[in-house]
């Protein structure tokens, strides 16, 4: 079997937690890793200490992510693989929410998704290979009371990583959608850190790191479309 | 068993087809009906045939929707029910996507159900009672490839509809949602005319008009929250 | 629009509660109804009320199920309509299940399910029209701790159902599948009447009966493959 | 990260294909593996090759099933991992199918896995951890026309793992169930091997496989319950 190994990666939505696992696995495994984020001040000590590239993008701007991509092509070449995290969330009762931060929800956690999917889709296509994934959430598929306008962006994502695997596994790009299923831990947050009596509670990042290399090492006879990981202690 | 009766309605996204089967088993129930689209003019022929009013309403602007339930609180009165219809489409391979075009249709089919829905849902709080249907499509739950910017628009009004109907149902407002899957017939358009040989291969609006009417007779100690309709001869 | 109207109809799995109140809703109708169940003899103060008839029918029973169908041939005449009810429970920790009680529990809940729509396919073949309805549960769409029989015999029967709708429905035979989601009510067992406090908050029969009606009486330009019903108060 | 590491391992329904792919990679990784079927003689050279052992069982009989387990519990140990993979199938319109088979369908497929998970469990929780995989297919999420007795079976199959992944993974067994849509490739029958000009487009049960590992060496903050995998062109 020879499988798809990708050289260079984009990870959209970079920060701590989730995008500095899956930037340290890649680089581990001879990847040249970009990363990608509203604000790229805060990246550059992974990026020193990794050795990857950061950029600053606004995911939801056309133009931004249009020059991001511009960009790459000239820095380390369009990436073969590309991972969109970003999201926003606007919590409370359906008669209270701001109707800017609903819509500013659903244009981070969907459209930008779009955005840069669709030009990680032109030059793949151009390859002839390549792998996009995205990380969706609980919401993904459920809604949740008082949380309608993640729901609806993390169901939009999810609609649109289905209808961009039918169309584009066939032409040997790999799309994959995540559903995280519970909170993330970060050891640099202390309400984030799962309690000592209930250990192994919250997603290790680099646990899930380890499952999205496995899904992007996969066989293209026997490719995922959706995985779910959930720590073992979780209610679903 | 004492049921929820609606007096008042309003029909989002109305012209023919399901909205106006829907705006008549409305007024034969005695419900007076409110019909509004980005056109009104159109809607002349039909309002005077039932004797429902019009309103020219854009769906995904905030202004435009705060607007017309103002008007309807002057006017016949809040709805007690209410109805979402509009979509938009735009369809084609991924890359080849205008993002102005995919951008508005999520604004339209998802976005503006929620602009409708939050103002509805202000004032049914106040009567205590209620309901808001959601119109789906087979995209509401499968993303069919060329077909991403409608498989996001309505993943996502699905996502909506799913939270509100969890945070609403136990303050006495019936949410729902509808999956369409297939063509709806419609007897102006010869393309979208079942053929002969073919007999009820399209949903005839009028019935599954009589299935919204069903759910929204259904007593409280048994909603749905989503129901499916689609030509016996559909596959699925 | 002319739509199926069952002139005689089925139900096994027959009792109290949501049989009791399809019974009368069909006889109602004009339809002349028979009724199975294991034990018969519980039937008659209802059969007597509604002039039904009853059959004595082990429904896990291949034997006993073309016995009665051969009955009612003689009888009252194939059945245009038939409902399939029973359903066994075996509860517990997985490593204490007894074996014999989860395959009595897989047989009843959806073997028999087979049995019956197998007979009533091959007359509603014969006739060119049909309709037949299997009840689910919470069960039927998510396996629960400690109940894995229940969820094994639901499972099994959703798939049953969906595997003859995409059979039968082109062939005019309408097949439903409803998930009961929520405990119904039964006045004549205290533990199974919602508390003062929390009105309707148990699936009133007559209600969900109604639903089934109305499900029954779809067009087939627009018919339902499977409704979920549950109490306004009930999570999900 | 701490991760579990299975040093016993029973696979149910072991023959060529995904079966001796696993066994391969288990003892690949230091894993003692025991093999189960129906008829153990066809196991011979594979058990040669790796050093497995071979057991002769019919799981859908409970006495078969104790007597399999006691074997194990003298010989090598109580296995740490086990993998359910047997399936029935009987095909054809639903009126023409036998009782008897689509009976021995639910039983193979779904009362078996049951039984022996039951086995397999009692003993992991005195362990304090361990694994339990199933097979499943593209019927155990979708019941296909003329494929009722296996969807049945899948499906049940399906609420089986699931019921069990709430009930055991807080008891830090991880239960996971595996969707595999479209045909496994077997090499050794010519039907079976995917064309020239479709390279790819049936399953390679290595990659299969590597999928499964990969699960199996998940961390527990992060478990996922139910995977799928299918080839790139596969239609979904």
């Amino acid at each position: 079997m020879s499988q798809f190994a990708p050289k260079t990666a984009l990870i959209v939505g970079a920060g701590s937690g989730l995008s500095a696992s899956m930037a340290r696995k890649l680089t581990g495994a001879g990847v040249k890793v970009a990363l990608a984020a509203r604000n790229s001040d805060k990246l550059s000590g992974l990026c020193e200490e990794i050795g990857a590239s950061a950029y600053s993008c606004d995911a939801a701007s056309a133009a931004s992510v249009t020059g991001l991509f511009a960009a790459l092509d000239k820095d380390a070449g369009a990436p073969d693989f590309v991972l969109y995290n970003p999201s926003a969330r606007s919590r409370g009762p359906i008669a209270e929410l701001d109707a800017e931060e609903v819509k500013n929800t659903l244009l981070v956690s969907a459209f930008g998704g779009f955005l840069v999917a669709q030009e990680a889709t032109k030059r793949m296509l151009e390859k002839g290979e390549g792998a996009i994934f995205f990380t969706g959430a609980s919401a993904s598929v459920k809604g949740y009371a008082h949380s309608a306008p993640f729901a609806m962006g993390k169901f939009a994502l999810r609609g649109l990583a289905q209808s961009m695997a039918r169309e584009l596994q066939p032409k040997n790009i790999h799309v994959a959608h995540f559903v995280i299923d519970g909170g993330i831990e970060n050891m640099e947050r202390p309400e984030r850190i799962a309690p000592a009596g209930k250990p192994d509670s919250m997603l290790d990042p680099d646990a899930i790191a380890e499952t999205y290399m496995a899904i992007l090492n996969q066989h293209r006879s026997a490719w995922s479309w959706e995985v779910e990981v959930r720590p073992w202690v979780e209610n679903f």
